[in-house]
């Protein structure tokens, strides 16, 4: 039996749920509530020392990090196989997920906390926003969730969070002149894994940067995506509409800050 | 036709010649002079646009980030095995992939340039130093070198990074209760990961830290490898002597402070 731990909204549970859904599998949910701190609970965190969701249980067995779970749920239910069959492909796919795993995924909340996230927690009470902020188990981490609250897009980390995704949706468009998508003739786990972080960027209102006329061949992965019965089953189905209108209207607003903040440093855009 | 791009000291060259060596796999070497700054040259940043080391080249294919390298060699080559052949045998050896391309890799250098290599480069004209420290492309990394150069083991990095190391000791002594080697019964692409930065740490003179009494599990894990013939060809035979006593007379000279920062710091030591 499968069970995840997971958050409707949380990029690395829509990776691990696309996935789910891409092997027609099913899972029992366990919801958790990340803007109210359920990550922090000691009964979870006895799952998950790391503080972050998902975390799957199969039969009994733990695992964490997404990058890991969807390459497990890979190997352990192979039909259909979400990566290329031959080594050199296979690196290709890998070469995606160390993209995330040591650039793509510690800029994400700097991006979400900074533009969609903010104003709801500064909206929390005080002592409930300090609470979560002390349960951060990193220092390093706590501090930068701290100053992006603190300051917004203005924030030291924004513009160079901001380069890291831009850098990964050029590095796309170049891929996807090779093959329909990332891993091949078909969606992989690099499109399940690349999918959250676009996504985001729609949700934060910049989806200036998936503009066809910019990069056109993002914008029609992303559609294709979108037109997929298992993006509706693993995203849509999901996430209450509310969050991304409430990540949009935010984003809406500080835009012209971003987009002034990305001609100042980009190398791309 | 496999050619490799390393350092003898450098961690991830060392990674990947272990597991050439493990596969008795034969390459042509093309040696890169990291102090002297080989890695910014732009026929290698050609190739290698991280300006770092391992790059393997095999028939004509440029692969990137040695343990991507590593799990292409185990698929390309796949006898012997270094991998468990279970899902949940290559999640856990994963795991350990993880922890260090998240954390231990990045740790590394500051441990090194902090302890070992500073007054090497404190040594150089000032001009070469500073064009090297230049090229660095990351910003980040390149503000994190210079600290580390200016303050030493005092540097705000350094604690941090020590700990790193610590909890990745402590991490190999627990999965070590459950088998001989992090992969099982014989050395895997793991085992080969977490050697070089063992021996970092023994050629930086804090083997208090690998003493018997302390970690008994890792430390004879560390004395097997060394008798292998595997270490020899990969690791030994590559390495003047010369550089790790330097490093080892640099590392027993701050030993005292490293170990009252982690008497101050450390959850575990």
């Amino acid at each position: 039996m499968l069970e995840l731990y997971h958050n409707a909204a949380s990029t690395c549970s829509q990776k691990v749920r696309l996935v789910l859904a891409e092997k027609g599998l099913d899972f029992e949910s366990h919801p958790i509530d990340l803007i109210a701190g359920g990550q922090h609970d000691p009964a979870y965190v006895k799952l998950n020392p790391n503080h972050v969701v998902p975390t799957l249980i199969h039969d009994g067995r733990v695992l964490l990090e997404s990058t890991l779970i969807i390459r497990y749920l890979d190997e352990e239910f192979p039909e259909p196989p979400l990566r290329p069959a031959d080594p050199f492909g296979r690196y290709r796919d890998e070469l995606w997920a160390h993209r995330i795993d040591t650039e793509v995924h510690a800029a994400a909340p700097i991006l979400t906390f900074a533009v969609g996230a903010r104003n709801v927690l500064l909206q929390q009470p005080e002592e409930v926003r300090e609470a979560n902020l002390a349960a951060i188990p990193d220092a390093r981490l706590r501090a930068e969730r701290r100053s992006v609250l603190d300051h917004g897009v203005q924030a030291p980390e924004f513009a160079g969070a901001m380069q890291i995704f831009i850098d990964a949706l050029d590095a796309m468009e170049t891929d996807l002149t090779a093959r329909p998508w990332l891993d091949g003739a078909s969606p992989g786990l690099a499109d399940a894994s690349m999918l959250p972080y676009v996504l985001r960027l729609d949700h934060l209102a910049m989806s200036p940067l998936l503009d066809p006329g910019r990069r056109p061949r993002v914008a029609d992965w992303y559609r294709r995506w979108q037109e997929r019965d298992t993006y509706t089953t693993a995203v849509t189905n999901w996430l209450p509409a509310i969050v991304g209108e409430i990540m949009r209207k935010n984003g809406e607003a500080v835009w012209p800050e971003v987009e002034a903040l990305i001609a100042a440093t980009s190398r791309a855009d």
